[in-house]
């Protein structure tokens, strides 16, 4: 994590989920695609294709893709890129619904679990954090009885290396178990992955109390604990419809989910309690976090007030004093005493005793 | 966006949301409707007739609209203008509900889907932007078998445009299906509508927290912000139960909703919980800029006050070690002094080199 | 509404909703009256009697009252004023539960709708303002077969002449209904009177608004922003637990309520939903009111702060100089030259010119 | 009520329900008792027994209040004091349930309605104002077929006063109806007290909003403030539960609660909502104080600051002006002048006349 | 416990709940134990067997825990220290699902009762005040037919004590009923470990309310605020989960849960929401002293001001005085007065006394 430097007035760089609004456009119909407009770059795809005897493991073009499910084994499609003419050949493919389909196309979408007839949709959500800042990205799963379609935006890395090495290493009962063992595997790495995003939030927001107590915040200080908020709310987004997404996975009686998956769904939902419940006790620390800069702000306006009173209320007496005997009156007697001027100062060191000593006692001193 | 100009002492003009009322009557039956209130104009009618072969549209007269449904066409009449005559006729044709029918005429009603025997009555509220206010008004979407009726107030656009472009055209289903898929349509373009508005309230949170942190914030941004949240507010009063009608809609039973509309509504559902999100979202941003405001105002009073402190505890020490020496005693040996100025310069010089020193240890100068 | 004036010092009459408590006296059993406290004014009683056929109204006794409920007409019997006797007489006729007639004599009580075996009881309250306050008042409506019994407290005005001049000139179906499409109406009218002291609290709280921003706000302000905020809360005391009662209505399966009266009750739900809506949207306004008075407070201290600063920011350093110039050296070589006078007052001017010069540049003068 | 004494600097008596913390001992068994803590005074047990036909009440030992219940009458014995050897003497005799006694025994418990086979217990709490403080007390209430008991801890006064002179005088239904309805008295008459301190609560809430706006509030007001809406929170604490109290009794189906007391019981329900009612407007009203007495004491502030500022911006110039012609130059041509004085106190004239226009127009003069 | 030292600058250690982080490693399989990651220190494992009519109680190795269990007698196994192999066996033993084992072993989890096939397991969290801080252990408890696992942290004292010993002595029904009365014995022990806990918290609440009031309050003081809020966060955080995992128990129709127990459980559901009511009211306080805080932090601000406005606008009109009769003027009268000095500091005498009077009057003297 690059240092967030104290004093620094340029700012923070706002993170993606900021700014971040859904593509909807007015006047287009429901369930349509828009292949016209050209991905920035072309999606790349790969298989994975693996059985309890083996695993195959490649680049494939649309084509391979849409030839590689066979039966016995379970295939998983992984789309990088948001491809409309891939995306609605893969539709074709594997009985998806349209609007299962445009929901992959156009992010963000809200995280949810939905069942079709055929196969179920997840729309899922990493937070990841990228130089500094917190990235969004969607992830569409689609999966049916033995394949797993996956649509990922352009990923910087990869969010399923972890199951990627699972399923090629054979651990676990990856390749035992069917495609919904798979998706669930997928959903966990998601949900795994939040915890290094949380942690990321709390040091920031800990940096953040940190600065809120020095003598240099600013208000950039308050824009950055703003911000984090922000962040963690985009989080808090992002985690609360996916708990009850799983809630959906484990409830619904298809014959698409087994028992024994629905068995580490009720652990992947506990897991995602667990982020919920972390993300808000992190924003009641932001809300703490805030109002400690806010006091601090007072305490410091407090101080400088308490400086300009007490130099203030010392030499003002004491300027009273040598302007009184500054008077041009012809008949002034102290003005004549031989020790006149040592009496003037010593009215004044007395006059400046008594008012430290009242300091003092007032604790301003 | 016509942009909102800095130190702007007039008043953004308050939004119609802001400051509109029921105009219910006491004294009034329920069910009866007033023909007296003659509508500030009278009320335009259009019909758009149409089934998978063809597309009829033309402006018609009241009697042309209740004779137009006939078996195996989709009638879809629109009302622009609430015309009690007119609406009283419809009434008698379609077998509206007297009640249904107050609700359209009685402007504005909270959003809500009603079933009624034979029809189903929608009531929306767009959210439109025009000349930098947001536009409430209200719309209702009666439809039966076979038959849509919408009743708009004076709206300057036509949120309907999209919808009618693609009857024209024959696009997607919408020739195929029933009256059911039409009304989904209407309402999904009333959905897809709040999105720009949406966008136009972050855009001004957006400018508005760039005022907040600027030096020449005044009363008058702070009110902006509230109008601003008050517009969120009006915005979550029209999703929020619109959320709720989508899911009675859903729901219910009835044959007049066929179950392929009802997954499509589903969809409609998650555009809507997605826009009480974002408006959700931007609440919290509101506060938050709100804080902002108000902490960088006690931040200006911190640095007004910094500058009187370093200015006045800078030259008071001074100016009293001059008043010393502006004092007539006779006997004042540093007076006499060849040097005398000098060394009273000197002592000024050495206090406020120390002062400064003070001010730079504690960060204010 | 008479106006509020600004910089009045006078306290704005307390509504009495405010002061309100309910009599209940420790110390009595439940379900019993007391007579023996004699109401300030005695009780008045009015009859209206119809059918299909005609309609009789006339002011009555109580010996009246009872004798008057026959079968084949609807009879309405209203009383004015918290009379034991007369209720309890009412109460034996009409087989009142002890415990309803309780509560419509110990005003105070919670809005609610309760069944007994062979009648409702409805309590409401009317807020009506008078004298720019907020008055409310309990009703209690009793319904049973053919009969509606209706206690006020000592009203000024009438909330029901609407009713009573739509049975008056047979207006709708209220003469072919029942007395539970009447009961409906009375429920209606009470909700309709919501409307303009909803309008009347929106008005005051505009008002306030203005009132906060202005430069003569005193903590009186303040004071007045609560109580309208207290006001607010009396209102949403008596329209949410309205909302319930009214569901409660609806869903009860009583042979009472006749289906069509159920859809009539509907429409009022939505009313009072409305109601409800607008209330929860004051109260934001409240709270937004609140925080702008707070801040404009602020604002007018920081713009104290800024003129004291820049007055003696400017004025304490020229002081300064013209202290150097009047201390008593016998060595001060300007005080000799030409034009020393001159020298001084054009070293105060470019010290003056460069302190504006700053303030400028931090947007203080 | 002992009046609150402005600008008294003593702390009011922190009220009992503020220091309360239920007496759990870690490492004791669950269902036991501590005969071993002797209570400080012995436990007194009265004995009211009666029938349609006649009463009979009565201090009375243990012996005796064990062998008191007979069929055909009702008995109800009332233990004042916590003594652990009676309340196992009377679990024994009435066949009380170990943990039901515990709770009876172990105070603070929170209040509720517990359903054992052959008896309930109510844990309730009465909120009686004492000395000026507000006294929480546990009553227990158990009762079975054809008796009560009651536990209360060394209450001061009696709660139940009023249901013995009625039993006495055979007032009302009590003499009719069971153990149920008795159960009912007792638990409706700790409810009728809750109002008696809401209005001491409410009285006090008063005083202090008028404390917060004067002119000697210090921080002893806000404390005071503070400790008056905790002492709400130990009310809402109090009745919240026992609303769902009363709920339980009117739903279950037990034999124990006759349906008349059910109806009842509902009547009770609704003063329980009516006191949590007051409560939560009380706790706003709490709210709103607090935000008076913070803005009172920035008004004060800002009071200070503006006469601050009028009087040093007044003089700052004079004096300065003054100091001018202080400056020893010896050629000052205005020194020489022979109304030079008179001139310079025109100048001041006219410069202090200048700043008084200008304060006026702001509103400070 | 340590008393809180005021002004002390040192940073009070930070809890360790405000610390803990989840050990979830982003790219492990679900329900897989890492071995390779070897405990600090290898685990302690103690058993205590017994049945009516006799106990045995010792430290165990693996392998004589694994053969513990036998007919007849209930098997307690204690491990202390997270130790991944020592689990995997008991789990072989017991046939302990291995998401289940996998919760024991990566702490921290959420409090939950969770449901296998043929034994439960309880997630539980003690809090516990060590060295003034407090810490959060993760206790689990797993039992079934006849047996009880449970798996501490590295524990510095023992939670489970009081239950060793009831055990040991054959104290209440302990030794009578089963597995899951033992559990609920030890679930008991941990919900009557808060109750200490809380009290800490509210000894340190008290102590910060003293401390906010106090004129040396510091920033520091402020942080310890939120930092008991934040450990009452925590607190609440492990409590209200566990109220819900206690309904769960008493819910379950499961034949591993005897009726009596669940009568037991049923009280432990009542102590775990008067814990969670102790809590939620300490949060409020902790609210107030913050707003106590922050006022009391203005008061100081308040009376700083006064005091450098009573003696700037005492002295600068004194030294105005005095400046006027320091010009240089050739013609001033005053000057040449036999009396002229007594005049001047007469006429400073009365402003003085004249100022006074106008501080008195605002009662800022």
């Amino acid at each position: 994590m690059k240092p967030w430097k104290r004093g620094d007035r340029q700012l923070h760089p706002p993170t993606r989920a900021w700014k971040r609004r859904p593509r909807i456009r007015p006047g287009t119909l429901p369930g349509t695609l828009h292949p016209a407009e050209a991905p920035a770059a072309p999606a790349r795809l790969s298989l994975v294709r693996f059985s309890r005897d083996g695993v195959e493991e490649r680049e494939v073009g649309i084509e391979q893709a849409t030839a590689a499910a066979t039966p016995g084994t379970i295939s998983w499609i992984n789309v990088d890129g948001l491809d409309a003419t891939v995306l609605a050949r893969l539709g074709d493919r594997f009985g998806l619904h349209p609007l299962a389909v445009e929901d992959a196309m156009n992010v963000p979408q809200r995280p949810k679990a939905e069942r079709y007839e055929k196969h179920y949709v997840l729309i899922l959500h990493t937070l990841r954090v990228v130089d500094d800042a917190l990235i969004d990205e969607q992830l569409s799963v689609f999966f049916g009885e033995g394949w797993v379609v996956t649509v990922q935006e352009q990923l910087q890395g990869d969010t399923f290396g972890a199951v990627r090495a699972a399923i090629r290493q054979g651990r676990g009962r990856v390749r035992e178990a069917g495609a919904d063992y798979l998706a669930y595997l997928l959903l966990d790495s998601v949900i795994d992955a939040y915890f290094p995003a949380i942690e990321w939030l709390s040091d920031r927001m800990a940096a953040l109390e940190q600065d809120a107590v020095s003598a240099h915040a600013t208000t950039e200080c308050l824009v950055q604990i703003q911000r984090t908020r922000h962040d963690l709310l985009a989080m808090r987004r992002a985690v609360w419809p996916m708990r009850e997404e799983i809630a959906v996975l484990t409830r619904d009686d298809s014959s698409l989910v087994t028992p024994e998956t629905r068995m580490f769904l009720r652990d992947a939902y506990d897991h995602s309690v667990q982020a919920l419940d972390l993300v808000e006790s992190l924003r009641e620390t932001g809300a703490a976090v805030m109002e400690i800069y806010l006091s601090a702000q007072n305490q410091r306006l407090n101080e400088v007030m308490k400086v300009l009173t007490v130099i203030s209320t010392l030499f003002i007496p004491l300027t009273f004093i040598a302007s009184i005997y500054g008077m041009n009156f012809r008949h002034m007697p102290e003005l004549t005493w031989g020790y006149g001027y040592l009496w003037a100062l010593g009215l004044m060191t007395l006059t400046a005793a008594g008012l430290v000593a009242f300091f003092r006692r007032r604790g301003w001193w």
